[in-house]
């Protein structure tokens, strides 16, 4: 149960079978950083180029495909003063009339945010408009998690997949666990592309994107059955992420995982589980802007409470 | 500011210019009753055929094409003391390998719950399984609400669309606010299809199915910029309802409309008002299961309450 | 087996239960004329509003719901020596990052056709740029053609579903035979939206728009199977429409009706039927523009020859 | 222009950044062979796991990121007497209500076909029902074509992307012309999984799946406008090939890619471009089965020949 700071050195573009920065044991901790989507860390030095560069693998001692991989999040903490954003929608996430209405905009810079980690929130101080000084409370994640995939692929961490990946999904925050299948001898844990705030959906394509000091236990499940998509837990509930387009689909891959895990936990039927699930569910938008959608299917923790248990979990 | 006393005695399968059963000035308050999802009273008796009857139309006088119709909701109370409701997964919610293992179950009469309105609960009384006796605290809403669509269209209230319709959105309980196109004269306003309780999505195509008791106030707004797609406001914040598949078109919708609104509040371009919402917006899914699906963009008031104020509103 | 000359004075915008201005026999033939998308007749006087006006509904003897309706296009002849359409594709079928670039043309007053109804072609009269003078063969089409739907509703001649509608599939032209469900007494035949010649996908939104005489024989089929989406035959082959958004549904749609009538005319199961459509089948996009997309499933006369015959037909 | 005999030893799982296998000059041709999807070459013998393992990658001297990568498509012959698929429709195919059907049926080893290369035609030889003996002419293709991705990204040879990969057109075999962006030096080209039959959209799964000699010849295409999607020409007209999903916006990349082409050669502006080819376009699918679907759009030859020459091609 070792802690260990790293300090990374290099970063990648691709969740994939790269050569290990660090092999960690099963309930280690890693203490690192992470640095901004564009690459850029806590004094602002751009050390890597691409979308989304990532710190890791880490090579967790012992995981073996078929197994889980646990990934607790104690921590995300924005370590510079401002973070960055785009400063409009994304075309793809409104009407197709009304894209050339985002188009008349004056061309702009982006947004800038001040972040206050004493506060605990992020100013605007660009653009200079009528916007300028709003002040909104933070609620720092990792954008990207996840593990490399199955069958030699190596994965833009521009997008997501069974293996987690660019998910954006607001929950993966401080206090959050995640859970991904392992496909890969040491699962090759990977993160990065942190955000100081985002709302559902990430519809203009970005957070607040930040550098960041991130803290995770890491955990390997063995003899369990397998999950197909990535399955977390947060103070409301337990929640599942379908990664796909379009949203019909990414909500098809989450709603089984869940239906999967109830049926795990309780030995329920498939329509017992099901008349459970269509009165208890909810769901939200990971993001709507990556090249795979994400979609969270949740379940609040009171009512899981009233599930009976039965099954192999 | 009357308020009507409503007996209905029959119902519409279609959204349409059906002869109105009851004129109404603007301001008035309706209280009415409406048939569960099967055409059953209070008193169990089938009064009319097919999915989702819907009591109405409501004239309201002096509503007109252009104008925005508000609907208060003041009551929805379960009626009776059983609500139905199926007792599997719909089949397109999960992922195609899967729908075989939905049918292996075998064949079920449905789910049927015991409506508690002193508790505030439904508690299952079938199937007679291991969940049987599972009691969950109630949340009545309006499956069906809506007016009379364009172009002479009579639609069916197994759908929704521009005009509302079988939204299937949790929110549209007591205490909500929806507001809606004014396509012909008087609206024409309808609702029906009660839940004691939904989850997102309605994903086995029902909700715990009710008869009630409904109250409504009916508000036509003049002189306002058009809305394009229904509108809501509940105790956690303001939204908009997008109908349309796949999912990410009708997300298209409800975020344009949420666009629209900020714009029209604010005063702002789209670009700062498309920062804003990036940051702020949260997505939920009305329902995934009937012909249109229903996306819910929104926003919570402590946000909005940020906005600076500058519009047309 | 009469032949029915009617001169249409009213027109509709939705294919619905209306009142029928002709009744006619199984087996009659109607010899009438439409007016073109824009409610225009062969002398250019408009006699409708809206988009699409439809000449019908023709009340068919016997026809009950459950039977089918054959209707065998015998003529679409345009009747005037001009067409109109749009001169831009729709924002839908680009990329979203594409559409402001059909927005930086200078606005224009859309493309002018002069038909040709000897050498059977159209040219280009307007825009007055480098593609004017341009000539093209004819292939004249019906873009609407249907029945009354089901369950009450009235439906907008822009839209299809399963009673057919405005499907814009290029080969329901002269030769062509279209079957449909039946779901009202006398069916309710409906036509409209000629085209003088139409890409597949209808991807500006227009075809070559035009007035045109049209001449049809009417078939009440009984006692067979139920058909659930409209099926079509013509020189090249057999094939199914599936009527829905996204083109993913359309295409489940009229890859099952496909599936459905191979079964129902060989007896196959759905492994063997299955396994001839995957080596045979041709897929067409009808239209990408439409509130419901159009996905024509097809099967050559040559590969449905090599059938065993042994099903219901 | 050298001819380079290959004889392939290993085969690889993905499109990536690969030791290349061979070296060849711009404007030589590769004559090698192809396993089949299971990895079974023209013996039987199993040489390589996983689906769709690929003969590559070719590295082609000169070819830089940004060029474009021409393919033309010499030979594609099945080299053994029997193919094999899938004996059931793909349930993402089909109505999600039709799914549970596919399933009742017993299960199956598949179809198997015997392969004729005088005849040039596959005989079914199993399953032994009322299909056994069918026979249809052949028509031998390349279900896997394209290079290596950008971003350092290595995608499964089951799916496809920018860089081509499994897209599944039928029009790929021979006499075909392929061309691709570059994305790495040498471009890195792929190709497998070879079809003696395939229908539009590969709705199996499978077409006839069979081991090929193939035979390729490579050009080099410098300072020309980037391409986005990959482009084809044969001897019916010039098509592109978009590869998502949903159809949708698949359909979208096709259509986007088919306007730069036409802009590019003719010079027109996207209303004038539009309008040509609303008229004139067709769509098919490759393939509606695998993680990306593919579509094609396509302009015939007499129609393109009517264009006016005046861009920069």
């Amino acid at each position: 149960m070792a802690t260990h700071e790293f300090e990374p050195t290099r970063f990648h573009g691709t969740f994939g079978r790269h050569a290990p920065v660090l092999t960690v044991a099963d309930g280690d901790t890693i203490r690192t950083w992470t640095v901004d989507a564009a690459g850029r860390n806590a004094d602002g030095h751009a050390l890597a180029d691409g979308a989304n560069p990532l710190t890791g693998p880490f090579h967790v001692d012992g995981a073996e495909p078929g197994d889980r991989l646990r990934v607790r999040i104690l921590e995300v903490t924005p370590n510079r003063s401002y973070g960055f954003g785009r400063a409009s929608l994304a075309r793809n996430v409104v009407d197709p009339e009304a894209v050339a209405d985002l188009e008349h905009e004056p061309a702009n810079d982006g947004a800038a945010w001040h972040v206050d980690p004493v506060a605990g929130t992020a100013t605007l101080t660009r653009p200079h408009g009528p916007l300028a000084g709003l002040t909104l409370p933070w609620a720092p994640m990792l954008g990207c998690l996840g593990v490399a995939p199955a069958d030699g692929e190596a994965v833009s961490s521009a997008t997501s997949g069974r293996h987690g990946g660019n998910m954006d999904v607001r929950r993966l925050g401080p206090g959050a666990v995640a859970t991904f299948p392992v496909f890969v001898p040491g699962a090759a844990l990977f993160f990065g592309d942190a955000h100081a705030l985002q709302g559902d959906g990430e519809i203009s394509g970005t957070g607040i994107e930040i550098s960041a000091d991130v803290r995770v236990t890491v955990e390997v499940q063995k003899g369990r059955p397998p999950i197909v998509w990535p399955r977390g837990e947060d103070a409301e509930g337990r929640f599942t992420m379908g990664n796909a387009r379009p949203l019909d689909q990414a909500t098809q891959h989450a709603t089984t995982e869940m239906l999967r895990w109830l049926r795990e936990e309780t030995g329920l039927g498939p329509a017992e589980a099901g008349l459970f699930l269509s009165q208890t569910a909810r769901y939200e938008i990971g993001n709507v802007f990556d090249p795979a959608y994400t979609m969270v299917c949740r379940v609040p923790h009171d009512a899981w409470a009233l599930l009976p248990r039965g099954g192999t979990a």
